[in-house]
Parts: C-alpha cells; structure tokens; sequence
C-alpha cells in the first residue's frame, strides 16, 4: 500500500461534510472559512505508543482518544469544534489497525460534526498528532485568567477512574473484572464535555480541562488568575466503582491522577441564578468541590478541616512517576 | 527539567507578537482572530529522526525545516503564513538540543513574521510536527485542480539538489567537500517559497510544492485537474554543482528526488503578460520545464525528444526506496 493508496482508503472518504470547508484532503493545505464575528480556537495533542497507551490497546480506542483529548482543550475554551488535521506516523501501512483506529476516530467525529480537513502520514514509531480547530463568539473563550475570591469551584463528571484503570494495567493495584469493565472506558474512551464547555460560556469565570490531574491543573488556573483556592477532598465526585476502592486506592488518583478530560471551572456568585437555570442541559453530575481564595497557592482539606497533601502533584512527561 | 520549565524556557519567549493572537501559548488552546474577507489555509507536516533526517542533524537545521516544509505547504496554496503549532515528541528534554532547536525554528519564524501559538511536548521517539496557518483572499487559494491544456509549466530555484545531499549522505554518490558544502544547505535548510506563492495568485492556473520529486507532485496537479503534461527533461533548472555532476547522477535526482520544496506551477498564455511583469519580484529563477496537455499522464522527454522514463517516480513512506 502506498502512502496515497492509505490517505485514499481510510481518510479521503469520511462521514462529516461541513459547509465551511473550501477545500479538503488532496491540496497542499486546506482552505477553511471561519465565520464572521467569530475567533479562531486551535489545539493540538498527540498520543505516543508506549507512553499514552499500551501496544494491545484496542485501536478504536486510540483513535477516539487521539480526537477526544483535543476536543476536551477546545470544550476547556468554551468553543464549538470545526475541523481537524490528523498527523499520523506508522510503523507500516497496516490496513486492519487502520480500519478500527478509524472507526473510532470517526465515530467521534461525527458525533460532533467535526470534520478531517487535512493531514499527514509519515513512517516512523507511532505518534498521532491531531490539531483542533473550533470556533467562539469574539471575547467570550473562556481562560483560565478569569478565576476571583469568592468564585465557586466545580468539577463535571467524576475523578480519577481513569487513574485507577492505569493503576490495575501497572499491576499496582489490581480491579475484579466487573470493576475493570466498569471503568475502563474512563481510560480508553474519555467523553470530552464538548457541550457543557459551551454552555459555560455563560456563567463561568475560567475553565480548563483535567488532563494532568485535578490539583494540577487547577493550580495553573490560579496561577493565571493570580488567586488561591480551598479545595475540599471529600466532596470530589467519585464513581460508584471507585468509592468502592477508596480505602484502598486513597484520594490521589482522583486529585492528582490525570486523564480525567472532566473540566474544572469557577463561577462568580452573581452567576449561580445562571447556573442553576443551565445545569439541566449538561450531560453529566456538576459537583462544586471548593472556593477561590485570595491568598496564593492551593489548599486541599480533608472532610474534618484538615489540612491534605496528595503524594503526587500531578502528571508531567518530564518527571520520574512514582 | 519539568513539562512546564520547557515550555517556559524554550517556547514562551519569542520574537513575534502578532495583533490578531488574541490568547497565545498558555491556555487549554489559543484564540486568534482571523482577517475579515480572508480565508483559512491549514497544513500539518512533521519530521521523524532516522526517517526525514538522521541523529546527528544540526538540531538548528531540523528546527528551521520542520516549519519549512510546513510554510512550503501554504506558500503553494498562494497563502500569507500567521501561526503555527508545535506537537514534539522527545525521548528526553535535552537543553542543548532545544536551545539549537528553538533557535533555527524561531530565526525562520521571524523571516515570515509568524508566530507560535501553541503546542504540546510529550515524551517519545524523537518527531515534530508543526502545523501552520495562513489566509488568502476569499477563492484565490492556489488548488491543483486548475491547470488546463495550453498552460505553461514551471518551476522555483533548482531541483536536486536535495536528493544529491542524501545520496552523499547515503554513500551511492559521494560528493567533494567543496561540492558538499555548496548544496548542503538545499537539503538541511530548503527556503519555502512564501513570497512567490503570493504572487502566483495573480497569474497561476495551479500550484503544488515540490516535496515528493518533481515527476511525482506534477503528477498529482495532472490528476486533480484532468489533464496530461509533456515536460523537458533537459530544461529542468539546475544547479551549477548538479551540472557538474550530470552525467555520473543523471537526471532523476532532479525528476524525481523530492525534498525540493520548489514550487511548480501552472500559466495560461492570457497571464503571461502579468507573469513577465512580476517577476523581477520573485527571489529565485523561474524556468519554464514543459506544458500541460489535453492526454492523459506525464510525458517526459529529453532534449532529443525522445521518451524518457526516471527510474523511481518519486517518494512515498510506505514504499520501499531503490
């Protein structure tokens, strides 16, 4: 199979055709056309074999969550997602991988109208690049600059099963198979809160998405904001599996753990009539789990008040893991 | 070294600011702010150690071409290059590679005034994929599909030169240490044709970039637009070390080597007037090489008028090379 034959089988024909794309796949480069009085949001995640996911994993697996991983920064911005390019390098042409990975990309993408525009396949140790492509009202992304004391901190969805689910792959510790059916698609197959971020447009002063674990990524949106924060442990949403494991398995995967795609926002008093009027169209729990604060630095307590140090701060490439 | 240190020291800094970068590096995914009547012209391209080039590279000569082929894409499609984003997958964050990385990536950056607006650093076997941004008048994107019979053929600069470089590299032509040093530069650092692909909107039927050899990229304008071609052999520009090297290489390094990053594009006679006009504003050579016809497929001749075949048509990843 030829490198045209592959872009020709798998990716020139695909389920989504969008009004706004000018040219496609097959020009050197696609030619889109944003709409008027709307900004341009762009991301870009890839997903390596071997450090994101394991060889055997499914490979509609991975081509969800090459996509969804995207789509969670763009629902962190409050932006409708567009377009996308994919970057693909293979060790090989190998049609039956091809076949599943593209069928869990596209599955997904069409779940949110976006459409593969342009994109690349080199040979090479598996790496999927994908680059997000939506779109919000002029002035209304939402940043992670905007959070102010006396804003509430909410979570969506629940923490830290994605955590647990890489915890019983290492072998640290180990689910039932009923446990590990419950939640492994946490892991394999992350819900980017794609509509809740759009209607947080409305009500929230900041977003971000958790990718890197909850107490770190909310320490960066008060890094940005220049505030602190008390973040109350015990109320951090947890699945009915992981409740099951929490004597055992601690807080940290669900404060520190990553690969939650769940988004932490805050909203400002004046805004919970809002809140409260929207929060029936999310498709998920919405759970506050803490406050804005004016000092500086992140502060996790425990159900009694006292003071909560998770072992690990968060996920960082970078940085040995425990 | 964390993630977060990386990113701050290598990418947060650097030398273009833009007006219409609305939210920069920094955020769950930028924001920018595309010109009102224009359209969006997208691309993504990478480079993969031991396959687009080898360990011992010049970091600062990867840097510069990772976003050359990228903005050789758009030049090609007659676009005005913005942005970029930056995915890079590293096996580990060495300083010294990223300072000489940063350094060749952002000296080119600055030449087009373009400016990095976000990205994302995993860790991995060493790959680098940038994708780029550019706008164009609305419908005056360079496609391929717009050459028609009668038109004219031509390329940029000179072609092969990249393909000696390899085979030098690869010991099948080895080259003098004067002859090495006189073109290495076409392989480790192509100029992308940015302002030429500009002023090809005025008087260009089709347009493609030269990444895959000459034979191989006009073959895909042949089939977008329908059409067949009749090339030259002997009147492909080339350069006075190829020359030298004529009749020991031959003429497939030119018709066929890839990673020329040349434009070649397409010339109705009613625009020659217009083509002449603008061309002292081209800062390369520009030479006619053949004309598109009615037939089907590329026909190549040499200056005898016999047909000519090259041995290999052009690059692909997933074919073996000869």
């Amino acid at each position: 199979m030829t490198e045209f034959d592959l872009i020709q089988r798998f990716f020139a024909a695909q389920p989504v055709a969008r009004d706004d794309v000018v040219v496609g796949i097959g020009d050197d480069a696609a030619v889109l056309a944003p709409p008027a009085g709307q900004q341009l949001v762009v991301t870009t995640d890839n997903l390596v074999e071997g450090v994101h996911f394991a060889p055997e994993t499914d490979p509609a697996a991975v081509g969800h969550k090459a996509l969804a991983v995207n789509l969670s920064d763009l629902a962190a911005m409050g932006a409708e997602p567009a377009w996308f390019l994919l970057n693909l390098t293979l060790p090989r042409p190998d049609a039956a991988w091809l076949e599943k990975f593209c069928a869990g990309l596209f599955a997904l993408a069409s779940a949110h109208g976006v459409q593969l525009v342009g994109g690349n396949t080199a040979r090479g140790p598996l790496n999927i690049s994908i680059e997000a492509h939506g779109f919000v009202p002029e002035g209304e992304a939402l940043r992670r600059d905007g959070a102010r004391p006396g804003d509430s901190i909410y979570v969506t969805g629940e923490l830290g099963d994605a955590a647990l689910v890489l915890r019983h792959r290492l072998g640290t510790h180990p689910l039932s198979g009923s446990d590990f059916d419950a939640i492994r698609e946490r892991l394999e197959r992350p819900t980017p809160r794609v509509r809740e971020g759009r209607l947080l447009r409305r009500f929230a002063s900041s977003a971000i998405d958790v990718s890197d674990g909850l107490a770190a990524d909310l320490g960066h949106v008060l890094e940005a904001s220049g505030v602190g924060a008390l973040l109350v442990r015990d109320r951090l949403p947890l699945s009915p599996t992981y409740r099951a494991h929490l004597a055992e398995a601690g807080w940290d995967p669900a404060l520190a753990g990553g690969d939650d795609y769940e988004l932490c926002f805050t909203v400002p008093a004046r805004h919970d009539a809002e809140f409260t009027r929207w929060q029936p169209k999310f498709g998920c729990r919405v759970t506050c789990v803490g406050e804005i604060v004016s000092g500086p630095g992140l502060q996790i307590v425990d159900a009694a008040g006292n003071r909560y140090e998770p072992q690990r701060s968060g996920h960082d490439h970078f940085v040995a893991s425990p």
